[in-house]
C-alpha cells in the first residue's frame, strides 16, 4: 500500500520555502507527489528528489480495425513512423533532444515488421497485427498474459539500468479506436462519447468510427480488464498496461502522455489500483475522450497545448516541469535560510 | 513594422513536418512566431530558429501603498527577497537552474538598498519608494523618463551580450496594487475587477486593496499612458515598460511572466503597439486581474499553473516549451525526408 506517513512533514518543508503558501500552485502538489512517492519504504522522510535518467518507451502496434478506414493513414504508416522514430525525426525525437530523455521504441506487432538493426528498436511481437475489434477479438487471452508481462520486463529492465521516471509513448494506425473502445468498456461511458477526431478524420469518417467502436464494445459481455483488452485492446496498449503494473511495483513514477496511455493507464488501475498514486498526468489532449479518461482517474494534468500526436510527445513536454519542481523541493531557501520575515 | 512576408512559408514548413496537420497545437503557433520573429530584416526565410542565453530580468521597486497593509508582508521584505534572488535561493533561482536561464536582478528603488556586492546585482534606483498612489502620484513625469530609459538600456545590454529570449520578473511589496490600478487605467475596467488577492491578503484587505486602488484610479485626469505610469506606477513597472519597447526595437521576443509583467506589457503596446508581435505568453496566474490584462492583449498563454509568485518565475518554467518548438521546427523531418506516405 501507498506509505503516506512522510505527507504532512513533506508539506511543511514546502509550506517553509520562501514564497506564499501555495503560490507555486500545481508545482507544489507535484513536488509533494514526487517526494511522496519517492519516500516509499524509505525509514526517514525525503531530502531530495531525484529525476535519473529518465526514458519514454514508444509500443507500436497495428489494428485490424484501420482496414475499416477510421484513419487518415493506413496501417504502413505504423512502420514508417517507427523508421522515423529510429532515425530520430519524429516529434517525440525532438522534445527528447531538447529535453534530454532517452528513448526506446518497441515492434509490439506492426503490419511491416522493420528490418533495420538499430540500438533503439526493441523487438516484442504479439502477431502482425490486432483482429479486427469491431467484428471480433481483437487478439487471445494468451497474447494479453504474454504482452502485459513483456512490458513488465521492459519497465522493469529501464529501472534497473538506472531510470527513475518512466514514460510511454504508443504509435499505431487505428489506436484511438482501441481505446476509445476499451474507454466506454471499462467505464460504462457510452461509446460515441468516447471516440474522437484521433489524427483528423472527416465527419464522416468520425460517424464510422463511432459505429464501430459500439458494434465492438457491445460484443463484450465480460467487465474484467484482461478480457476486455483481449476483446478491444491493441498490441502496444496490453504492452503499456504492463509497464503501468510493474512501474507501480517498483514505486516508480510514470509521467503519463495523452489519449491511448492514458486508458491504458486506466485500464492498469482496474487490474491493480495502487497503480494511481505512480501515475502523474503530463497533459490535456485535443482529443475527446481523454478528458473522459482524466476525469475517471481523477487527473489533474499539468499542460494543455492542444496537443493530438500521441508518440508520448506531452510526456515528454512535461520533464521539465519535474525537474522543475524537484530543483525547488531540494534547493530554494526556507524562510529561516534566507532570513525573510513573513 | 512586422514583416510577414514569410509567414506563409514558415507555416508550409510546419505542414510539412511528418505529423498530422495542426497536431502540435499551440507549439506550432509558438514555432510560427519565433520563426516569424527571427525572420524581420531578412532577406530569405528563416532556416533556424535559435535561442541564445535566455536572460530574465528581475526588476525590484517598492511602493507607497504598501504602508496601508495591502500585503501579506511589509516593504521589508522586499529588500530581503532581493538578497534572496542575490544567494540564489528563491522560487525563480530554482527555475533558472533547472532551465539553464541566465537571472539579473535590478534594485528599481527598494526601501532598503542592498549593501552586498553581487554580480547579479544592477542598481537603477529611481528613489526610495513610490508615493502612495490612493492619495498621490506614484513618481513625477521625470521618473517615468528616467525609469523607461533605464529599462531600455538593461535590455539592449543583455541583447549585445548575445541573449536573444529575454524575460522579466518582479518583486515589490504593494505592486499587485499598482498594477491592478494601471490595468484599470488603461482599460477603462472597474477597478474592483482588477484587484485580486495578491500574495494572499484575507478578505478584508482585499475590500481596502479595491478601495485604495479604485480611489487612485479615480484620482488621475489623463488617459496617457506616461501620465497613469507617473500617478499609479511602480519604479520595477516603468523599467519593465521600457524593456519591452527595447525589446520591441530590436525585433526580440519576450517571454512575458504574470500580472505585473503583463500589465507592463500591455501598457508598453499603448505606447507602442509594435511591441506586441515580440509578446510570448508564458503563463495564466492564479491572480483574478491577470485573466482582463491578458485578454486586453489577446494573448493565448502557454501554461496555466496557478502560480501567483511572480519574480519571472512563470517565464522561466516555460522556456523549455520554446525550446521543443525551436527543435521541431529546425530539426524534425518531413514527410519526405522520412518516406511516410500521408
Amino acid at each position: 500500500m501507498f506509505d503516506t506517513r512522510f505527507s504532512a512533514q513533506i508539506q511543511e518543508r514546502i509550506d517553509q520555502k520562501t514564497k506564499p503558501l501555495g503560490a507555486l500552485g500545481q508545482l507544489e502538489k507535484l513536488a509533494h507527489q514526487l517526494a511522496l512517492i519517492q519516500s516509499q519504504g524509505k525509514a526517514d522522510a525525503l531530502v531530495e528528489i531525484t529525476l535519473e535518467k529518465p526514458t519514454v518507451l514508444v509500443f507500436a502496434g497495428d489494428h485490424g480495425i484501420a482496414e475499416e478506414g477510421v484513419s487518415i493513414a493506413p496501417s504502413a504508416v505504423t512502420q514508417q513512423m517507427v523508421l522515423n522514430f529510429l532515425a530520430g525525426g519524429a516529434a517525440v525525437n525532438c522534445f527528447c533532444r531538447a529535453n534530454e530523455v532517452a528513448i526506446k521504441v518497441i515492434d509490439c506487432g506492426i503490419l511491416l515488421p522493420v528490418e533495420l538493426g538499430s540500438p533503439l528498436l526493441i523487438q516484442r511481437r504479439l502477431g502482425e497485427r490486432t483482429g479486427n475489434l469491431a467484428t471480433e477479438p481483437a487478439m487471445t487471452q494468451q497474447q494479453v498474459q504474454e504482452g502485459i508481462v513483456w512490458g513488465q520486463n521492459l519497465v522493469e529492465d529501464v529501472i534497473n539500468q538506472g531510470c527513475n521516471l518512466v514514460m510511454f509513448g504508443e504509435m499505431g494506425i487505428g489506436n484511438t479506436s482501441s481505446a476509445s473502445a476499451l474507454l466506454a468498456a471499462v467505464t460504462g461511458e457510452p461509446a460515441e462519447r468516447c471516440v474522437g477526431f484521433g489524427t483528423g478524420v472527416t465527419t464522416g469518417q468520425l460517424e464510422k468510427k463511432k459505429r464501430l467502436v459500439s458494434q465492438g464494445v457491445a460484443r463484450c459481455d465480460s467487465s474484467q480488464p484482461l478480457d476486455l483488452l483481449a476483446e478491444l485492446g491493441g498490441f502496444e496498449i496490453v504492452q503499456m498496461v504492463g509497464g503501468f503494473l510493474a512501474a507501480a511495483k517498483h514505486r516508480t513514477p510514470v509521467l503519463v502522455d495523452g489519449f491511448i496511455v492514458t486508458v491504458a493507464a486506466l485500464v492498469a488501475t482496474k487490474i491493480d489500483p495502487n497503480c494511481r498514486d505512480y501515475l502523474i498526468f503530463a497533459h490535456q489532449s485535443h482529443e475527446s475522450g481523454h478528458r473522459i479518461a482524466l476525469e475517471h482517474l481523477d487527473a489533474e494534468p499539468l499542460l494543455d497545448l492542444s496537443l493530438r500526436l500521441g508518440e508520448g510527445t506531452g510526456a515528454v513536454l512535461a520533464v521539465p516541469l519535474l525537474r522543475a519542481a524537484a530543483e525547488f523541493y531540494n534547493n530554494m531557501a526556507s524562510f529561516t535560510e534566507a532570513g525573510v520575515t513573513v
